[in-house]
């Protein structure tokens, strides 16, 4: 666990891919529901942003057989920026390759993590400029607040399975350069269940958490910015009026201190509506470890999250999950 | 001022008419911002419901040359109820006679306050039946909670203009049976600037406040409750976004302790949305009066209302306001 | 279930006793914690209030053996009704008699439920006036809000158990007067798991609850109110930090739309912080039922309480409970 | 106005130095009132933190003649970034000298900024490590939430005067590599009314803004971050019930975002509690101006702030403002 404080080469969480077997209803899911925009269509995919996202777009929708998560994408500090972590990543053996960039973005360094899942760095973004009549009267927010459903804000972090967590930890700290903010150890610290990492001031923007299946490439969840709590506990109101499974939350994480709710988009691919946590300015920043005795139930107030909380994720896969007694953790 | 806490012939407001010269900009303002419902439309007037309210309507719009209230509707505790106060306001000589009922409301006797504005009081009440698409999950809410705008809630109270603020008041309390919860007395306690009384727990659901102006049967603000100040504050931004006007708010009164954020609806009408406040329960309430030396500046927190407030009401008159140094007062 | 809408003669809860076995910790628990104010001070009992209870108490905190509640006391809506309604209780079989009242309360007639608690109903009560330093800047709020811990507002209402919820539910409407807002119903409507009733409207002040383990004149819990659900995040934090049980929430009833969070007072009892939920003001309200099969795990927005939420009560019994697999409902 | 997006040398703001006349008192309002901790006390200082401040402290008070600011305190990103900002500082003709560090910093180098303030930047910090008591159930808050008072959890931003707003926004840019968030420009772009920087994710940390009476060295406000609108709100109460004047808010502001309650301490100084905002990752940020038609009454939902909020600093100084008719911007 080499520290890297001194590399700043990743700005921030880009866009994120889902894949969805239920495209219309899960288009209806990010829209309709969570007040999501959406600002370019294709045939087979569907870009969105949040009222206060700057960028073009920071969630895809694809249509695909079934959930999971296609390619995450992180914005590069500089132009050198970019180049440097291409080359970083190209002599780790995880390059892909450069495109032309998806849209609302400029060239592109595709790559994998050691887990699998497809990611990208850039530096070219298009920056969203609404059409006059979703101008805000506030001059620094991208668009207006539109007050249908829920207004999520802004893409705010994900988290990813992996079989091996360490090493995909690693990865994001030596050659993305995040910072490791808290962790889940077991047996003596030896087993590493979860680890929660950030390039910006946000607690976390990427967390792996160990795929008690065996799996490669899964998603445990995608999360979404709302600025108040109160906007969370209406978000619960709206997806409980229209049906939607609420699989945890509103409450509080002992973890990020974040407030969460839990949902299943249409497509099987959890979402989370989060507000509160706390921001890390520390370039020293000493990592949080909770092992299986402290608070394991995991919530803060004293619940625990439910058994699918740790056994589903997309595409889901057979299989028994290698966690016989495991507390649910986060 | 004879108590009559033993009447308790009036359950709660029914429906306030708000008569606007801007139909269609004064439904989006109700529908589209506010996220009321139309339950019933005619040619000239649309009926409305918050999403909480039981009955089948709470607001009914009507088009009109210019904007104020039209008929303000009181729910009578039973049959009898209802016969003992159409005796009684027809003996005091504010009769007008029996109607059949406006939409979802049975046979009605209209009267009219000292001051001019009409008021009926009935009995019979359509309880609101959502369609079956629009139940809520919640048995006990009438419908289910659209996420769609402010999501105002139901119909809270109003404040009516009269130009002899006592003769009002006293109306209210002997043949309303209304109980007094708060005044604003300035000179000593002789002239008699506000009062706000109610027949039930909520603090006020009728107010009469001094017309400066001298004019008759006036409207001061119509208002509609939000479970969270969070609604009013996002409300704020909604109606912001929108290019509403808003005069005050949001912030938090003296009088009655609302949170409160007041616009202007299309036609003209003032309107608030309205949340906290507190119950009061005691049969023996005594009323708390404030004079022009208490926080006269009326905010809580310290700030003034606009001049506005207190000159501007519907039907807007001509005249120079009787109050050249009267400190903004709720 | 005779309708008695015309019967107004009980105004509110006026005060509850609560039993603690660990009373200084029990005093700390709801003075530093939730942030009451002790009024008065004998050997073995403390009088509490809220910031914005009238009353000069409405918590009566009195040393015992054991956890459980002791007199209920019900303020009555004049003189006249405190003499009917103790005639009536008394025709009832259920007087106990009259005593010189307790602190702060006038003559009361004592009486007991059905089910064997001890109630009482008066009419005096004693108003709380601050001491100088004490006042509000609000004339409305009878002290200071003081910013310590939670900071509850008032008592709100009581749920208790009865191992004859019908008979305890006939009794309150029939001979109090309460009106019935909500019911659980099992067993295609024959089995009475609870009754939610209230003289006025609040949602409910009293709740009858079933005593699966057919004890007799045990609570279930008392609630106090907050204004905000942010209050009730934040008490859950309080709580959380000085090692307090939460038993459940925050997270929103189906049954009443309560925003709740449970925890134990170091005496045992259950105690709530409540806020939301929707008031009542139809004189014919029809009351909202709900069986086993509509929304059983109870909390609105998709998770289970616990079954301790449905097994413990004070004083704890000895007992297999009479519900071999009852989903928790409230 | 040169761009530095690659100079990351400040971590984040470290510690502000208030000047108080009124040493005890001001030592209530931030212990008692604001709920911050005292950790260190001197004969003539008192060194305080939020309760999600990780440093020892964050915010100094002195004794001194009159209100103002001391010491501002910016940590560095690593030794060597330390070293680099010694040497620039220096070299501009800006540098005082090295110190051996105040409480809970090491090694700082002191330097004053263009219009005067003095202020050090430093590596070395003590983290706050709470005694058991005081330990929170969170492992990843430094000590427990207090529940006293507002509970205000961390400093935030703090605002200057300058009497060259351009001056001393370049040397916060090029000699300290913040990236300009937002200004405000009057006629036509010539005149720089105020400038809001960072050099983290937080919207801004440091502001400067005209100083319209010419004066030098003078603050603006220093502000306190809590997480929830309703802790804002919350906090407007308790400083009421204190008396202790509010100048403005709550509200929510144009630029920034952000949602504010400033108040004076008993010192004098302007102290504002905050939340809300949004955060800036984007690398290539522009900077969103606003000129004096651009809602140019501050405040975004429409009101307007007061007059002393543009003419009032601390140390107060005599002398017309240069500023006949500007409304009041922020």
């Amino acid at each position: 666990m080499t520290p890297t404080a001194s590399l700043h080469d990743i700005a921030h969480l880009g866009s994120v891919e889902l894949l969805t077997p239920a495209f219309d209803r899960s288009l209806w899911y990010f829209h309709d529901l969570l007040g999501m925009e959406v600002v370019q269509r294709t045939a087979t995919a569907a870009y969105l942003r949040g009222y206060g996202d700057h960028a073009a777009t920071t969630l895809k929708l694809t249509a695909a057989p079934g959930p999971g998560v296609g390619c995450v994408a992180w914005r590069a500090t500089s132009p050198e920026a970019l180049e440097r972590r291409a080359v970083a990543l190209q002599e780790a053996g995880l390059g892909i390759g450069w495109t032309n960039g998806d849209f609302g973005r400029g060239r592109s360094f595709r790559f994998h993590d050691p887990d699998g899942h497809v990611m990208e760095v850039y530096w070219e973004e298009q920056r969203y400029v609404a059409p006059p009549a979703q101008r805000s009267t506030l001059k620094n927010l991208p668009q207006k607040y539109s007050g249908r459903g829920v207004g999520v804000r802004r893409a705010d972090h994900l988290a990813l399975l992996a079989a091996d967590v360490p090493a995909n930890r690693g990865f994001a700290q030596n050659l993305l350069g995040f910072q490791l903010r808290e962790q889940v150890l077991y047996q003596n610290g030896t087993r590493e269940i979860g680890s929660w990492m950030s390039p910006n001031a946000i607690h976390h923007q990427l967390a792996y958490v160990a795929d008690l299946k065996g799996g490669h490439g899964r998603l445990h969840h995608f999360s979404l910015w709302v600025d108040n709590r109160d906007d969370v506990l209406r978000a619960a109101d709206i997806l409980s009026e229209n049906g939607v499974f609420i699989e945890a939350g509103p409450a509080k994480h002992n973890n990020s201190q974040g407030f969460y709710l839990y949902s299943y988009e249409p497509g099987g691919n959890r979402v989370e509506i989060y507000s509160g946590s706390f921001l890390v300015m520390a370039p020293d920043w000493q990592p949080v470890t909770w092992n299986e005795h402290e608070r394991g139930t995991g919530v803060y107030w004293g619940g625990a999250l439910p058994e699918s909380f740790i056994r589903y994720a997309t595409p889901d896969i057979e299989g028994e999950a290698d966690a016989p007694r495991l507390p649910v953790f986060f």
